[in-house]
């Protein structure tokens, strides 16, 4: 599958020398500023990647992302904050763009500095104009520990506008490697401000929903840039392109996580809110022997009470108004018998697994996103040492 | 170790039959009702022993603990209600005592009813006295999944009275058996206030610092009764004593993890205060990124950096003022040379591994167990379906 950037968006991917083998850095641009919306990990360790990105999309504009990959520039100290905004001045000035423009990523292992003399001798010779227009090479050149590279789209109904997104998550073989980038384009034309309320809603409702081992990374980072070439489009069906982009990413993400096997989609409705009911999901999902059930085919709803009932603050859950789902089939309070444990088995052994459970208290619901946990997880991230 | 009892309780072990070979049936018994403290877990899908025992010990006085082992009585609905009262009932009725004093628990799989009429015909052949005093034996028959029993014992300074502690944890083959049950006897004479007020801060600094998968067990229960026999004690002495009691108890639960390795122990300096500390350290230990690092004797501090920073709620902390040790070695801020890399790989391949953090901040700490998460968790939970 090869996705094409939107018009107005070009690309650059090269290989500065951080990994062996293919590229490790990518400069993807417009023409000139645009509207951006940008979210960034919540992490105390922050590294001054996400930073300087955070200042630099305060202002609702952007020009040109950028990701280094292989090095997570996080607890490095002045000298880290010191190379992340070398780098980004370097990039602007080959852009002819300004430094506040630029998004800068990093991702890969923590409290190393980068190799600065191979990116000072790779940036000597890089230079603007940009050409390429794959994203599916973008997302390629992006990934660290991923298997495949993560890239979807949507037209936004009634119009010509696309909305082009590309992610990396979390793979195999690095084990630091978990950081989450993901950057939308779209060539729609969209205010800042209501680009901005798209997008965090969207984030929220899809990598936000996401868990592969409640692992947060110091590097995650999300941003949507509008450049407008093709013009006006209706919002509501704008927010729609750009959720069946981010949820497809998420989907991505999730079933590619460090040895997963299965897809673990967790619905929970019938909550007090939707807050609730994403607390409950995510206990569900990150819950690892519901996990290990799942990658074991084990149709074992007492983990999925297990996990309800650990959310002990939330005392208005009532074990007698939870009703328990694997697939269509009910578990809980309903008892299945020894053909339909058969059913359950076979369809838990298929590559994609949904748990939904109902509260029964009021309209609140939640989707979440995870994975299996498998001896394969275990393997990449304790048999490699830094 | 063979630990007895302290003198004036009595115990019976015997086999029902839910399990096919050893026991799975325990009661400890007091002459007469006794000050006794307890706490019970918090999910919302306590079961009906919890609810019975809850009820049965808010007076601050017991008789006997009651376990039923390979059954954890829990979403039975109204039935197991009945059965859990029954069984009270008649192990009152052949003690002699109130059915009120009886402290019963059960663990093992969730969702199924016990098999009463095992169970009714064992209970026509139980009666008083009970003769034994071998608390290891209580132990031994109280595990469902451990690899050994737990026992524990100390002496109150300046008396003649003992603590002992009894546990068990989560071990292997059955996925479900992750209960905690602790019961702790003393003759040290102690107010019931008193008792209840110790017990309550020493489980929160032991067994409320435990953490083997994040899962909190339908069932957890922890009581101690206090007989007597052997007089007034001083009050600090009995809290030392039953505080050792219980952190060794809490050291062999974790140590004994499903599919455990390494014992890990972190502790969390520096904090705001005590709360912040927990929840910092909580972090660290629970990680899966921490844990299977451990796990492969790798001393990633990375990661434990990532897990401080994701306690995102927490922005006082700041990683300008965090320093992080494994064992006595400083790795972060300080940088560690390939000599020392290699001297802590092999401290980290020991029995037991210690995180430090300090955040700076002020005199807040707490200290958590956990252990390393491995292939045989994974396969523990995966391979065998209920």
């Amino acid at each position: 599958m090869t996705i094409s950037l939107p018009p107005g968006f070009a690309a650059h991917t090269g290989q500065i020398g951080l990994r062996a083998d293919g590229p490790d850095f990518v400069v993807v641009a417009a023409d000139s500023p645009v509207p951006a919306a940008a979210v960034y990990t919540k992490s105390r360790f922050a590294g001054p990647s996400v930073v300087l990105s955070r200042a630099n999309t305060s202002d609702r504009q952007a020009q040109a992302v950028v990701v280094v990959a292989k090095n997570a520039n996080v607890a490095t100290g002045p000298e880290g904050a010191a190379n992340a905004a070398e780098v980004v001045d370097r990039v602007a000035a080959a852009l002819g763009a300004r430094p506040d423009d630029i998004v800068m990523t990093s991702t890969g292992v923590i409290g190393r500095q980068y190799p600065m003399d191979l990116l000072r001798r790779y940036l000597d010779g890089f230079a603007a104009p940009l050409t390429g227009t794959d994203a599916t090479a973008v997302a390629a050149a992006m990934m660290t520990t991923d298997t495949h590279p993560k890239v979807a789209e949507a037209v936004v109904a009634g119009s010509e506008a696309r909305v082009v997104g590309v992610a990396k998550g979390v793979g195999m073989i690095e084990p630091d490697m978990a950081t989450m980038l993901t950057f939308l384009f779209t060539d729609a034309e969209v205010a800042p401000a209501d680009l901005d309320a798209v997008f965090r809603r969207v984030v929220d409702r899809t990598f936000n929903c996401l868990s592969v081992d409640t692992d947060t990374s110091t590097s995650d980072t999300a941003a949507i840039l509008a450049n407008g070439r093709a013009g006006p489009v209706d919002l509501a069906a704008f927010e729609a392109a750009v959720d069946s982009v981010a949820l497809d990413l998420t989907r991505q993400i999730a079933a590619d996580g460090e040895g997963a096997e299965t897809l673990l989609v967790v619905i929970v409705t019938g909550a007090r809110d939707d807050a609730q009911a994403k607390l409950v999901a995510k206990a569900i999902v990150n819950s690892p022997l519901v996990k290990t059930a799942v990658h074991g085919a084990d149709p074992n709803w007492g983990r999925v009470a297990m996990a309800i009932g650990k959310c002990s603050d939330e005392t208005d859950i009532d074990e007698d108004r939870v009703t328990i789902r694997f697939g269509e089939q009910e578990v809980y309070p309903a008892s299945v018998d020894d053909a339909g444990l058969a059913a359950l088995e076979r369809y838990m052994a298929g590559p994609e697994v949904l748990i939904a459970a109902d509260l029964g208290i009021a309209g609140g619901s939640c989707t979440v996103y995870g994975c299996d946990l498998t001896d394969g997880y275990v393997r990449i991230n304790a048999d490699y040492t830094t």
